[in-house]
Parts: structure tokens; C-alpha cells; sequence
């Protein structure tokens, strides 16, 4: 298949190189300059389960891509405040059949998406393989995982299409399911992000020290609660329960692992997703009508340790 | 007037110092040994107001307080946790006209003096006066302040003894004031604790640094209103526009300092007093049947916080 990665940070990188290694035609796209340089100097670099891996691909920056590329598929793997920028930047190389596939984390992007191309080639899921920059030109990928997507419009074809996604992604090994229902499982992921990876940021954790402590348990209720209520306002029936032990299995599965958004604000000094995790929760509970107390607060205090920090 | 001090840590000191350099007849209790060791060594150092100083007082370890002391007051300044013990070791101590007198941080205090003494001779209230131990027998003593009390049980002698410990205090140029209601005094206090001593403890900066972001100001009355919620449980009538504008007075007044809690666990890596702060909110709120989810959450990432750095 003939597909573009847009955005080649840590997961992007991990998506890109999987994907090509297994043989299909990868081109990358990224918006950072110096990353950019990089990939076009010595490709995809990474330390892949162990072993050091680069591999070239055509790679370009964000506003020079060719308007007469086309690609099968365009996987969006921007951070989430990027990606809206990103999909403008991509729209010359979309033909009318281009698919458009975003597992990103983060709430609502397929919104972003649908605001610039018909809903029926708009692809959702979410991942839960992990990824880290180590520098600029170097991901460390280590971890089991996994992903999931679905058409966002029932029918056909893009319900085939999804399938043939699906089947690319699993040909290359990243463990890739259909869903049923891709908002619910946005909102499922959501619930790992809104707990996990916003209180290992706030209190400087990983995964699993953040498991050991005696108030785990009552925040990731309480605060998957709160997904569960605007979910529900939004024609997704969360189950807390399912929901909550799918948060907690991350503590043996992905123990280790520092979550995005301590990789972004504390070991890197830059802005976080959290508008589009516990933020989303906020907004969209006002709309219609619902307290939800902890992300309201939860997002406040990152957004305060951003600015103590000067992050950019 | 013959005085104790039991607890000598930094507030302690600064009110043991005060109240020494005014003629007063002072004795200081302490539970730390090192802290005990300097203080019979050197007496009460600090740096006050810019000024090295070194006042011996008689010193005791809290085990081995003489039975056969008097005090026409003593003053409590513990921090929360250890108030309890402190409290029983002073009883020999306590002679019928002995007055007990807690400013301390933390909300409820009252009834743990009331567990073991008249309630007639209980006087409560707080301070806005800043201390933090630079060693553990050295006080840094600046900023400007204030304290204020009342007698708990209305009537007399109460009142008049209140009258006259607010005149030792203000002799010895601690800015006291009589209080009308000290419960209220003291829950109004809390918020500023509840709300600056927390979020600086967790976002790790101090008072003037928070006031500067963004979500300062909504972190800081949704937090109140909680406190107000839960204080009129208790009678106590919170003014909540007046008790914000309290808090973020500190934002000028203490802008340099960092509040308690971060002395504890961030500098100190010791225990912090929150289950007496937005603890007892959360606490009290329950058996009212209230929801406090802010001070619930606040709560669990100190203590989280706690467990993670492996705090004492």
C-alpha cells in the first residue's frame, strides 16, 4: 500500500517503520524542522525491542510536500493541537480516495478531520503500543501493544476499507483489531490518558509507581466517572467498571512506561495534550450541562506546571 | 508572663523568639532530638529579618518535660499530626489555670484539645506570620504577619484571658487581634492553605509564581467554595468572595514564600499536614454528606505524592 505518515514523533516513527519494514511504500511528513532533517539525512532511526534499526524513507517537511503525491492512506500521528495544521498542509496530496486514519491520542479529533474531508474516508481508532523520543533523531519502541480502528460512517465501502486497514497494520505486526464502534473506543483510550498519563505527569511517575500508591484506585474511578457521564451525553455508554480495569491493566502491561505527556512537559519542557484528554471532558461536560470537578481541575494544574515551566 | 512553646520548628520558633525578646519568661518542648540537642546547645537561631540572632530558653525534650513546671500559657505549634502526642506529654504540665493556646495550621485542632483539657481554657485562632527551618537549628524569619485568636468557649474569665494573651502576643510585636468567631478565623485560614499550601506543594512553586498563572484564580474559588460548603456544616459562615480575595492577598504580601507543605515534602521529604487542610474538607464533607471532589483529589496526589517520594 501507498501511504504517508504525517507527524513522525515517537509513535509516528513506530507506525512508519512497522509499516514499511512489512513492505509497503511509506513516505513521512513532520513539521519540526530539525527532525525533518534528520529523517531525510538518515531515515527512520530507532532502538526497535532492542536492536537499532534505520531505515530510509522519502521524507519531507510539512509545507514542501509535493501537491502531486498520492497515497492510499494518510496516517495522522501529529500531537493533537498539530493536527489540524497538519491535515491543511496534507489536503493537496488527498485524491478522492485517499483515507484518512487518525490514532492519535486525545478526544475528538475525527471532528477535526470531518471539518476537511467526507466523513465516509475519515478512519478512527486509538493504540496502545508505547513509543519515546530518546533525541531528535532516535525513538526507543519497546513494549507490547496493540491498535484498533474503524470507519467513522457505517457502510460501504469504507467498512472494507477498514478491514484492509486493519490488515495492513497486522501484516506489519502492530497487532491491529476492527472496531465496532470507534468513539467508543476513543473514549475507552481517553480513560487511560485522562487518568495515567495526566496524574504520572502531575506527580512524576511511571505507570506503575503511580499503580502502587494507596489512592490509585479512587482517582482512576472517580475521574473515568466523569469520561463515563459525557460520554453518555455524546451516545457512548462507557462501562466504568470494564473501563477502570482497562486503565489498571497498564500497570503490569506497561509498567515502565512514562506516558506522553510526562515525556512532553517534564522530560522535554513542551505543552501537553491535556485539552484534548481531561480538557475535552471539561469543555464538553459545560456544554451540556455536567460538573466534572477533577478534569476541570486535573486540566488547570497542568496547564499551571506548562506555564511554571515556560514550556513551549 | 510565663510561657511555653511546645513544638519549636520554624512557626514555633519565630513566636518562642517574639515572646522571649519581650520579657517574657519562656520555655520551649520539642519531639525532635536533633532539635532538642540544639536547642540546649545554642538556643533559638534565626535569621529575623535579616539579623542573625541566638536566644537561649530553657529546652526540654517532650518526654522529659519537668511535672513540676508551670505556665500561665503554653502555645501549641506542632505540626498537625503530632499535636495529639504533644498535647499528652504537656498534661503533667497543666496546672487548673493553665491555658492552652493553638494558631497552628489545620482545621480542628480544637477538639483534639478538647479531648484532653476544659474547653474553657482553649483558645484558638491562627497566623499569617512565615517561618521556615533552614537547618535543623536555624530559622529563616521574614515577611510581615499577623495572628489572631479567641477563647472557644464564650463568657468569663475566657474572654479577658483572651484579651491578654492577644496583649503579650502584640507586646512582642506579632500583630495580634482578637477574634470574634475563631472557628471561622481558622476555616478562612484554611482556605489559604487549602488552596496556596497545597497547589505549590504539588506544582512545586511558590506563592507569587502560582498567583501568576492563568488558572490560579479558578483553582482558587472553586477550592473555597468546598471549604465554605463543608464550613456551614459547622456553623461557620464563609464569605467566599471575602476568603478568596484573602487567599489571593498572598500573592503580594508572602508572594516569596514557599508555603509549609513544600518545606515538608519538597525540601524536607516529610509528611505533609493535608489530612488537616483539604483533608478534614473531604473528611467532614462525607459525613455530611457533601461531595468535595476537589479536596478528595487534592488530598489523594499529596498523599500519592508522599507515598511516591517515600516521605516520613
Amino acid at each position: 500500500m501507498k501511504l504517508a505518515v504525517a507527524g513522525v514523533g515517537a509513535m509516528g516513527t513506530r507506525f512508519a517503520l512497522k509499516l514499511k519494514q512489512a513492505g509497503n511504500d511509506v513516505t513521512v511528513v513532520d513539521g519540526w524542522d530539525e527532525r525533518v532533517a534528520s529523517l531525510k539525512k538518515d531515515g527512520l532511526q530507532a532502538n526497535l525491542d532492542g536492536k537499532e534499526v534505520a531505515v530510509k524513507v522519502p521524507a519531507y517537511g510539512q509545507k514542501e510536500v509535493p501537491h502531486d503525491l498520492h497515497f492510499d492512506a494518510v496516517f495522522f500521528f501529529t500531537k493533537s493541537m498539530q493536527l489540524e495544521q497538519m491535515v491543511k498542509d496534507m489536503l493537496p496530496v488527498f485524491d478522492d480516495d485517499t483515507l484518512a486514519v487518525c490514532l492519535m491520542n486525545g478526544i475528538g479529533h475525527e471532528q477535526t478531520l470531518e471539518k476537511y474531508l467526507p466523513k465516509e474516508r475519515v478512519f478512527l481508532g486509538n493504540t496502545m503500543w508505547t513509543a519515546q523520543m530518546t533525541r531528535p533523531d532516535h525513538v526507543l519502541l519497546e513494549d507490547d501493544g496493540s491498535c484498533e480502528l474503524a470507519n467513522v460512517q457505517p457502510g460501504e465501502p469504507q467498512h472494507s476499507q477498514a478491514q484492509e486497514l486493519v490488515k495492513v497494520l497486522a501484516d506489519a505486526g502492530l497487532k491491529a483489531h476492527l472496531l465496532d464502534d470507534p468513539q467508543y473506543s476513543v473514549f475507552r483510550k481517553g480513560c487511560v490518558n485522562g487518568t495515567l498519563n495526566t496524574l504520572c505527569t502531575l506527580l512524576e511517575c511511571n505507570v506503575e509507581e503511580y499503580g502502587r500508591t494507596t489512592y490509585a484506585h479512587e482517582m482512576v474511578v472517580n475521574i473515568v466517572k466523569e469520561f463515563a457521564a459525557v460520554g453518555a451525553t455524546e451516545g457512548i455508554t462507557l462501562d466504568v467498571d470494564e473501563a477502570v480495569n482497562h486503565v489498571e491493566a497498564c500497570y503490569t502491561v506497561i509498567g515502565a512506561h512514562y506516558p506522553s505527556m510526562y515525556q512532553d512537559l517534564v522530560k522535554n519542557n513542551r505543552r501537553t495534550e491535556i485539552d484534548y484528554i481531561n480538557g475535552y471532558v471539561s469543555r464538553h461536560g459545560k456544554e451540556h450541562g455536567l460538573k466534572t470537578p477533577l478534569c476541570d481541575l486535573l486540566t488547570a494544574e497542568v496547564h499551571t506546571k506548562e506555564e511554571l515551566q515556560g514550556a513551549k
